[in-house]
């Protein structure tokens, strides 16, 4: 009940600190007999790594995952699986300065205050770093969401800083480091160059999608799969917002417009993103979520030290301009581990459900359309 | 587990149908030693209450509230507190004729597919009804939060349709059906008749405030107190998206302008809507919703019926054409619920905390802003 | 988190006081589609109902049930059920000369430490009237588990105060008011009759039994079948121990007797009471229960008041004098949901399992033997 | 949910299997400031380790504990504390013989049907080798416990196969291999010798006590603090009964004496084992469990194979003759846990109460004492 538990049935417990001797989780609830190795969720990690362009964080981490146990010649057994990341490339000493004040925009104020000691190492617990289980344990879901259902999970960014993003085509994303859907990104290298020449930082926005998700998942009441992913994607770090389907558009729209129409062949639209009272469609996810700017930059900023004097505060050590050039394949994971948990919650309560008509098809649009 | 529940040691657990016999909850975990009657429910429940104004649902129902356990000589046990809400005006034979097709918009063909059976009447356990038990849990949250902090929880409409309300006051408030801080709501009034006119509906955002939260409330990593937030308002009927402090903007904002900073006086501003590492900050609380147009439209619409047939939908019955209109104790309500159940697990686990230096004071700014 | 509810996937929330205006649950969980009206339920409550024999309390409650949600045209809709069952014959001023001492053996003193505040009618919460609620919700396990399964639930007594009762027969146990398994209880009557007269009261030991478990069910690490089986049971007011099978006898067999062979034709006994490694074999589940004396007896007890000062209780109000004689049908419902939520559990995890060779079918054995 | 999480408020996630690469536990929830190394956690595991006498399994395994997270400059951060146990003397050629057949009292027949798969190893996560990391979070609940109450957890072992240990004086305990309470244990080992020469096994029954819990723990209806302990007890590996204060003794008591009388200066005794009505009355708490006789025995039993035809089965391998001999340090480890838990979830709830009149202090008995 500490916070570090995601899901209930497909239940992932995270631990770990940015410079500690490892990071990792614990998934409990996977089912059994699920082919599973390393090289399944590595794949995902390496997606994620530190280090791999100029414009993230310069740590190098390989981020070598170990399947620590619920994995027997090569298949799930049912039992928990634990997995370790052992931390390699720890400057601690880039963060003593810090230790005694406050970041602007950081957890540093609020994890002094509630748990009156703080590891100021690289952020400990709130570093962004923490987000790599998260991945981890994503791919062990999208793998077998993929072999049961065929669901297919993914994202791209939509606008960085000012710069809003079209979208050409998923063919793009896994080719340039922003995992923007554009042939050329030329422009968005030139922005974030000047930005960290400018000692600054800025905040992006980010799509994701599930593809061939099963009609009824998510509970009502409360447990809505939309509010299940509010809380996913919202706990992510630096996410200030999440939209599901038309999100904040749907203010202005009108009834009229906004439900979506139902043919034989199919829903007509997908202003619903995919959830309607908070249960499937069968239509495709869509979320959206708002990054806000890294707060960790090198321009001086006013705070205060833990003794409440004045304090200016210089963020020096490697850190991304931009953090969320690299949430494109943890937004992937966390919706991943919604969906995973909702169809186990799903056959649990209704495994026996048996409808006389199957869900309509989802009627073939345009890619990257809602 | 099948989500009917929210939160974990201030635990409610809602039930019932629209037109069921009765609707209501049960409130596990309040402390004990708090005065309560049900008159200190009934206030809050009043404010949401169907038929109060032309723009809203003209289905009468008093919502009156009954205290069955819990409570003794006037103060909470400690034992669960059920609260009970008897359905009064139900006309059924409204829904016969949709109890066939599926609404487009509505949950009636997730339900179906979902449950493979539906409890049509009124929407059955989807309709807005069901926020009822919410706002009277909320009711007994906000209580304790103000006798024990001096929480204070409000919010209201800063948008309806294409119509953005400027933020006057918070005095404003309670004179309208549309919970606007505004003195003056006659545009808002001719924009509804007009949309009534029409047989259509639309959206509205709302915002809502806690002021008053102490330091320290949430927990990482995955139960951040935004993050629980975000799950409990998207959680509400209609809700597309949530915000936290400057939400969307912040995507376009730098990092030397977003992240707040601090002085010996207090945090110099409040991007962050009072949250840092998912953790309070002890400054304002602030969320955003946009919620989508009523699905239950007079037009009629294009659909199909639970055999695949092709179907039109035209929504008789009472219905609100704009169901953000009367969100605002809703999500107040909810807000209440995510910082009351933080408060409790806060101490729980960090109950020994002590600083020497206390949390730095809210900086007094003008009402309204972020 | 404060107790109240039991199971997790079949979740059952109890509510209510002794001498409040109502007890009930809700059970969020259940299946759709089960056919069920008030008197599925109603039959198990008039089980454990009072007032029905000399040796029982002798407060007179109808204890009827009434369904408000989660039911339409006679099915489970798979929303939230709600049980209310409304207090009639509270005499609460039986207990006024009690609210300022604590009863020895009874829960006054440990509520009035634990909340501050003390509901003295009729024990309040911890009342085992509560349990009302409990049968309730075991009944709509029960059934389930009946058309899914084919799981019978039963129970006897098999000893009370000094006297050991034989197992004759299951056809007698619902014959008598003591829940024996034999066709002449003359000799607990006369039993009860001079303990009655001697104003003092006595223990019993309950047997229950589950049979045609699906083989499967059961958690490990830590909610193994027969811990959430122990968790149930001695959860049940009064209770002091709990075996599984060979229980307690077991310290003193050796492993060559105690491990149950197995044989094409199926197990050839059931030391392990039909669960191995916390997961059920397909036998016959045997638990068995130890109840202590009813703290409520005439005879003076010394004791001390809210003040701290000595003094002498004398329990007047109807009691039972020995509670366990209306324990068995609330046994028999715990197992119940306890069966019932594992298997929902394990559907959630394994319900792509499939094996080749079925699991072996149950040794027809004595009835009543292990 | 799959249940391998105990604990609520202090909830500790066992991972591992017998013969995989590590084994271990994420405990979260704990307070922040507690001062923690691995050197707390050693003596424990130290006193539950294999091979320390000729009566215990000959497995070498140093058990050497490895803290990943959680901790910082020697205190608990309040973050998840994630431990971690290598496996070290896997010698898995000698379970090969047994992966095609079902040991008789073995989980190897559940396991197999729930989840189709089974790693063999060692008995894979069904080995009690997975109660190391249990040992660990319990030395931390304990120390907790200790600073904050002064709370000690003690257990011993009172009776082995056919014998009766009298209890002569916790002293003892520390000093023999069996946690026996008495100055000679020549006649437990001739027992064991013979036993063992005899190619049997033999059960046991251990006692285990918490004094100094605070008046006040544990959780009405269902979470009663006994309830909990049972749910813990009886899920330790080959636990068959569960007894809390008299037991069943208490079934043939009278109410004049089974209630213990309360007097100014405290209880008069402690029929009631520290609980009432599921709540600590700050009395020692006393547990009793049953084990059964080790299911892995030299001696050739009749079981199945995994095609159902019939198999003679011989188990060899490094076993306990009598798996309750190390159970003492296990068992105070799990009642560490649910106090410590019951701890937070009483402060979260009920940290507010304060009462006029402190409890009653324990009155001095005899060592060993109920």
């Amino acid at each position: 009940m500490s916070g570090n538990t995601i899901g209930t049935l497909f239940a992932v417990t995270n631990f770990g600190e940015s410079h500690g001797p490892a990071i990792g989780c614990v998934i409990d609830g996977c089912p059994p007999g699920l082919a599973l190795s390393e090289a399944d969720i590595q794949a995902d990690l390496d997606r994620r790594r530190p280090g791999t362009s100029r414009h993230v964080t310069q740590r190098q981490e390989p981020d070598q995952v170990e399947i620590l146990s619920g994995v027997y010649e090569g298949r799930t057994t049912g039992t928990p699986i634990a997995l370790l990341i052992r931390n390699t490339d720890q400057r601690s000493k880039d963060y003593a300065a810090i230790a005694q004040s406050f970041r602007p925009g950081h957890a540093d104020y609020t994890y002094w205050h509630k748990y009156g000691v703080r590891d100021p190492r690289g952020g400990g617990r709130s570093s962004a770093r923490l987000t790599a289980p998260t991945v981890a344990a994503g791919a062990v879901a999208r793998k077998w969401l993929a072999e049961r259902y065929g669901t297919v999970l993914r994202g791209c960014m939509t606008q960085i800083g000012d710069i809003a993003i079209p979208f050409e085509g998923w063919e793009h994303v896994p080719h340039n480091p922003f995992f923007a859907p554009v042939a050329d990104v030329s422009a968005l290298e030139d922005y974030m160059d000047a930005l960290r020449r400018a000692g600054d930082s800025c905040g992006a926005r980010i799509r994701v999608q599930a593809t061939r998700v099963p009609v009824g998942l998510g509970e009502p009441l409360f447990d809505k799969l939309d509010a299940d992913i509010a809380h996913a994607l919202m706990g992510l770090n630096a996410v200030k917002g999440v939209e599901i389907g038309a999100g904040f558009a749907s203010v202005a729209q009108r009834g009229t417009t906004h439900g979506d129409s139902l043919s034989p062949e199919g829903f007509l639209s997908n202003n619903a993103g995919g959830i309607l009272g908070g249960i499937s469609t069968g239509q495709d996810i869509e979320a959206s979520i708002a990054i806000k700017p890294t707060s960790s930059i090198i321009s001086p900023r006013q705070s205060i030290d833990i003794h409440g004097q004045p304090a200016e505060v210089v963020t020096k050590g490697r850190h991304d301009p931009c953090v969320g050039i690299r949430a494109t394949p943890i937004a992937e994971a966390l919706l991943a581990l919604v969906v995973m948990d909702h169809a186990l919650r799903q056959r649990a309560q209704c495994g026996d459900v048996r409808q006389d008509v199957p869900p309509i098809p989802a009627v073939p649009r345009t890619p990257g359309s809602l």
